[in-house]
């Protein structure tokens, strides 16, 4: 043999080595473990943007958020999300049980990229579900919303994931998207899939839950400080760094001659230092503003981090970061109470990912193309659509069953009355 | 030649590249580097349990026991613990001096994936040293606190440590266990060989020290609150993100076909929301057992996470989250003072999970298999005996050396009396 | 063929995969990551070291040295410093905005191994461009920290680069010192190209601004403590866990069989725990300078630890950690105020490190040779003059156009003249 056909057959055996093999494993665990630790970005980031008196129960909630949704999404919201992965929701569920990879003939649904890949998926939902508990801080009720979790992570979640990623309606090479709009639906790293889904969530329920006591006066905003500035800049901070496993780590596969996504390490960063900054500057240096902006650059180049030209990117994360103040507004317009301005980092600036994809992911305008602007534009009204409609229906259910808003009583402080403790018992704060 | 001859040499040469070459010391970096990230989990989660006025204290404590302790058991203790690496502790030591890995013909224990182990098991003990400080806070000496570490670096867990993964009479596939039970002692990633040798070394120098003052009033426990909540989910949430280290890296190589470790991040989730689910559910969702919930799960899980199924997971989890409670006020019943709870949730569960591992690693529960009940339960009152008897016996001499325990004078607040430093000066604070 | 033609086949095949593929590019794409997380990492070392009316300032001008310095390093430094990467400062720019990887025919600039290696290089920029805001703190006028950032980031730190890693007169294999010294200059991880360089701006920017009002009394030094040990203490383990990823991945290739730096883990962590307990021990305990003789040590080896013995790694990291409190006392001397220790920590120790290169990386004494401790001290000297002279001259022009110093009442806190917010708005605190 020549030694072309050697070198050839090196590659192929790479190649499977780095799409399913222990590299590609490896990969998608270490993309994994950065996207698990989002939720620690997340728990301070809205730690930080509430009142001394309910930082513990914004602890409580995302801790519950990430235990109780990590068990109903690894053991069922998987399997409805991810079909090809799980093959069925009864055989994954069986897998889950007694199946186990080590078996001389394990189940497929065992294999051990699969089981990886779920775990991959876990980390990805967990970061979905978070994002309502911090707009809906400071006055829910901590049982509606532990219901609340298990329901997003079981049912709202997994569906439109089984519609988009899950190779579904708007997803999928032959979908409808596909047919009509001559390309699928496009969010490589979940603008719309992970952010818009849970900022749009966070939407419905702020509304259904009604502003904090005092939040509007005379149909007026009267802003109510964080409690510790710092402790915002802390999540915030850890977000940008964990979120290279978001852009980086949806290839899903350390080796993929068709997709070179490595530039979604360099395009993520400029989206992310864009937004950061076109924030600062229009808001007058405003701190929380300013770290939501980085937040939101880095939203919203989920989309399309893996077909944008650095430039591209860098516009769309200073749109992202120019568009959340005036959405934030607009909500406060609708007398709508989002304490965390999780809807407009998350919902509006997702939503504008899924759409600069579309812009700047053409060929025209130095990305890869295979995009469709059209695709992007319905594909993110659909987000919005489910969102708000899942959204609005199964918290009103929730709000009639349980109850979603605490009593005014344990308002006055739900660290005090709903968990009988005090962030900081030794500090000497004032209201 | 055949082209299967080809692919067959491929995947011989790249299984030897994964297993020893660098891609296995990439792997074994990137866990490392994990695991040393605990530290700052530690120091957090133990800082925000302690009074504003020992905070200064516990980070001190932390911050040696890793600057000490790492130069103990790089130097010494690694050889003591892995023959096999190191050769002999003098040609460890030489090597540290005098060899180096890029000289023509570098010393057998110079071996770069040597060295990349070194480092990784220099991350596992640092985090048994520090399991011990968090019990010990508010009032013990400083001084003996430094002594502590060097011993139990260099000598108490090395010996432990060389029993079981050194390949010694319980760990070895010819040793004593081996033979009895006809399986060695299973403890793939350290509920035992890390967590519980801490766990019970700092319930030993707990009791030695006495409870703080105050801490027990007619025999009756009156519980002092942490300064800060947020500070101690940072270090629990921190401690859950980098624990995949643990659980993931424990197989030390990247690829290795007859052990598909991988699934350890997946089962390893479920434990972890396992735990801090069932401590939620069961405190009345108290913040602080909620997040060592959290911790419980994941050092129960350690031991078995390379053979359970998710299933088994899960419970192993649940059970390990239930048992921490209880486990706490037995201490109390015996008035000793664990001020953070490390021998419940590092000592009670690490058995747990010794124990889960016979468990739920059988074949017949879905799990591996390859591991003896017996073995695992005799090998857990082993570990509990190592670490009571040799933590009782190191830490008299040292009492009677240098004295445990700070003056009265001294308790009324470490920061000031021992390090004339204030954790927050600017702030208004009381007692 | 035989089968050793075939092994050496995939060996080389292996290797070129492991330099430029995507296992290169993994690789290197988790050094970067970890070495973004540095940002969080001085953004606590520096915010707990201020007083609490001054936090969110630090805050704020971190997050902007972040965005702002990355977009000027990637689509101008980059090119500047890395000439063999960039081809040209012109192909580079046209690159970021037409030019895309994924088309049939890629300009060579943007070849996949290239981005991530810009992204790599982005994160060690913003690092020395961070170094800076510490020195600064509670006085500088925050649009003059701005420009600051902008002109480190665009020009005097990417020629610094260019002298040394990209292959200039110092560090290039057939430049100036190559030729005087018989070898080139020698920063494997940065010591001085970063940290050295990050200092000694400091100092120049610290001198012309002149110390805080009360900082010095009658030329005598007053402390000004800072406001929150444990946030400092928090930044000092977050940055000792991301330094992996300079010491480990400034090789930038997993495969390199002329260069095994994986010996770089291990040292490093040695210099490290060596810096922490020499500052401690030579202190009395001085939580501070014990963290920040953890960092010092850190600093000093990144420049030789890819060359030196264990035990040369921890005497480096020993000298390091007992140089900084006198650098810091000869600051104070010269009145100089560096709020942080920045000088001293990465100015001094830098230059240490670089020595420390020359002294221990030499074969006799344990080190891989390779090295000329001549050659050392001179470019630790230019380092040093290019620092001290650029910064001077660039500040000083600051200086005059927009005024370098916050006003008299500006500086009474920064954060509620300059961003009309407080850090802790419901905390009492006093001055």
């Amino acid at each position: 043999m020549a030694a072309e056909s050697i070198a050839k057959a090196v590659h192929d055996v790479l190649a499977t080595w780095g799409a399913q093999g222990p590299g590609a494993i490896f990969f998608l665990v270490w993309a994994a473990v950065l996207v698990v630790g989002m939720q620690l970005g997340f728990m301070f980031l809205e730690a930080g943007q509430v009142r001394t008196k309910n930082v513990v129960s914004v602890l409580m909630k995302n801790l519950l958020d990430l235990s109780l949704g990590g068990i109903v999404f690894i053991f069922f919201g998987f399997a409805l999300a991810f079909p090809d992965y799980a093959q069925s929701i009864g055989k994954w569920i069986a897998t889950m049980f007694t199946a186990n990879p080590w078996s001389a003939d394990p189940m497929k649904a065992a294999d051990p990229y699969n089981l990886a890949y779920c775990f991959f998926q876990f980390a990805f939902c967990a970061t979905a579900a978070t994002i309502v508990s911090g707009a809906v801080a400071e006055r829910i009720n901590f049982k509606a919303c532990l219901v609340m979790t298990v329901l997003i992570t079981g049912l709202l979640y997994p569906i439109f994931v089984l519609w988009t990623w899950g190779g579904g309606w708007m997803g999928g090479d032959t979908g409808l998207f596909a047919k009509v709009f001559g390309q699928p639906y496009h969010d490589f790293a979940g603008s719309t899939v992970v952010h818009a889904i849970g900022g749009f969530l966070a939407m419905a329920a702020a509304y259904l839950l009604g502003p904090r006591i005092g939040r509007f006066k005379n149909g007026k905003p009267v802003p109510i400080p964080g409690h510790n500035i710092p402790q915002a800049f802390l999540g915030a901070l850890f977000l940008a760094i964990t979120w290279y496993g978001f852009n980086v780590g949806s290839s899903a596969v350390l080796y993929d001659p068709t997709n070179e996504s490595w530039i979604s390490s360099l395009v993520a960063t400029l989206a992310m230092c864009g937004g950061a900054a076109a924030a600062a500057f229009t808001t007058r240096f405003d701190p929380l503003w300013a770290a939501n902006g980085l937040i939101a650059g880095l939203v919203a180049i989920c989309a399309g981090c893996d077909i944008m030209s650095p430039f591209g990117a860098l516009l769309t994360g200073i749109v992202a970061g120019l568009i959340i103040k005036p959405a934030f507004r607009l909500l406060e317009k609708l007398e709508i109470d989002d304490v965390v301005a999780a809807c407009p980092v998350h919902g509006f600036a997702g939503v504008w990912g899924a759409i600069a994809a579309g812009i700047f992911g053409a060929e025209a305008l130095g990305g890869a193309g295979g995009v469709s602007l059209a695709a992007q534009i319905v594909g993110a009204l659909v987000c919005i659509a489910w969102a708000l409609g899942s959204g609005f229906a199964t918290f009103y259910v929730i709000d009639k069953v349980i109850g979603l808003r605490a009593t005014e009583e344990e308002e006055k402080g739900l660290d005090e009355t709903e968990f009988g403790v005090s962030a900081y018992p030794y500090m000497e704060t004032r209201d």
